[in-house]
């Protein structure tokens, strides 16, 4: 079986929530747009009349095309084994992804409060507004959940004893929030000790150390979701 | 099994997503904070210390409780036929319901985008803001991919040739936009056929015209996520 990712070549965005799995399941896949641009995204999904993706990244295997990260995860949960089968533990997981991805939604929203369509220059002022909530109240509002979520497991990950697609998805969530918001993260990270301890065993699971230190992994950079503006960080 | 609905008692909201196909699907089900009241839902969130929803609506059933309206109507599809069970269909149904989520997560944003604890009036020219482009750009690109994915199928529902979760969200969803959008409908939701007839289908089935004439069918209101703010809506 085969796997395509179709993703924004040039940032790590949403896709990373993909690719960091697959890296950390040693998953042969294919960074499609990595390969042949962003033109060839945008064609692929024009292409695709019917049933294709409202947005990148989608993943395509087997004639199946799954779009959205948390959709993508529970397939390649179901299909790899990176998630628990039974269904308490697997829609448990899935609904952690998905407070993740709202999460993410908000980091986005900090930068573009006002406008998706538009920059970040033109609507700053609404940015430091909606920043300051953020980092004030919604932050510490996921992370405390989050951080009770992984303390109710005992196993050193978040389901069970062994990593799943949530523990990598945490790890990024972790790495993100680190990188745009540096002073925030180093006031309060130190509230969520299994979400860090968590951060940590996944770093040093073989295929991320691999990942991490090769070329496939995109730094941070300002046109991803993570933004470091420093106006809009603050302890 | 007993499948208990927890939610906000007084407004539409997520919930109504969840609702509408229980009812539809004649699924007996407990209302539990209209029963008892919306302290009720605050102290069984605060009971569930391990594995609790991070927001309402959540569904518990047969020991499982499930959050994330997405995530429930995944369960629901699943348990209860309420959805097509092959991969194929069963994560494309998936993926256009957790646009729809995205898309309603937009609407929330129309009229909070700069503080989600804020009060509309003290964001009200930034709502202007983002409701322009909302009004102008966000609602056909969302509609126009929902109305391809209608169209895609020949069976005169979303997937296959009976109604399933994502029939009932096409309808809520179309519901709220007229409620919030009045003018802006108007114009432009001759644009969406399959849509609309889907929308019209919805209206028919048995359970949903029962519910829609009960007063379990909680009318509009302006606290819900579709809220009618005449200033925010335009042709």
């Amino acid at each position: 079986m085969t796997y395509d990712l179709w993703y924004w070549p040039s940032i790590q965005g949403r896709g990373e929530f993909v690719r960091l799995p697959l890296e950390a399941a040693g998953i042969t896949y294919r960074d499609r747009a990595r390969e042949d641009g962003a033109q060839a995204l945008i064609a692929d999904m024009q292409a695709r009349e019917h049933r294709g993706p409202f947005a990148p990244p989608y993943l395509v295997s087997d004639g199946i095309t799954v779009a959205h990260v948390a959709n993508i995860l529970l397939f390649l949960g179901e299909r790899k084994g990176l998630a628990p089968s039974g269904d308490a533990d697997r829609l448990w997981l899935h609904q952690v992804q998905l407070t993740i991805a709202d999460f993410v939604a908000e980091v986005h929203q900090v930068h573009h409060p006002v406008g998706t369509g538009q920059y970040y220059e033109d609507q700053k002022t609404e940015a430091a507004r909606f920043a300051a909530e953020f980092r004030n109240d919604r932050m510490p509002k996921f992370l405390s959940y989050l951080e009770t979520a992984a303390q109710a497991n005992t196993g050193g990950w978040l389901v069970g004893d062994r990593w799943s697609y949530g523990d990598t998805s945490l790890f990024q969530l972790i790495e993100g929030l680190r990188y745009m918001f540096p002073k925030r993260m180093q006031a309060i990270e130190g509230d969520y000790p299994a979400l860090l301890a968590i951060h940590g065993r996944v770093r040093e699971l073989p295929g991320i150390r691999d990942y991490l230190a090769s070329d496939r992994r995109i730094p941070f950079k300002q046109d991803g979701i993570f933004r470091q503006y420093p106006e809009l960080d603050a302890q």
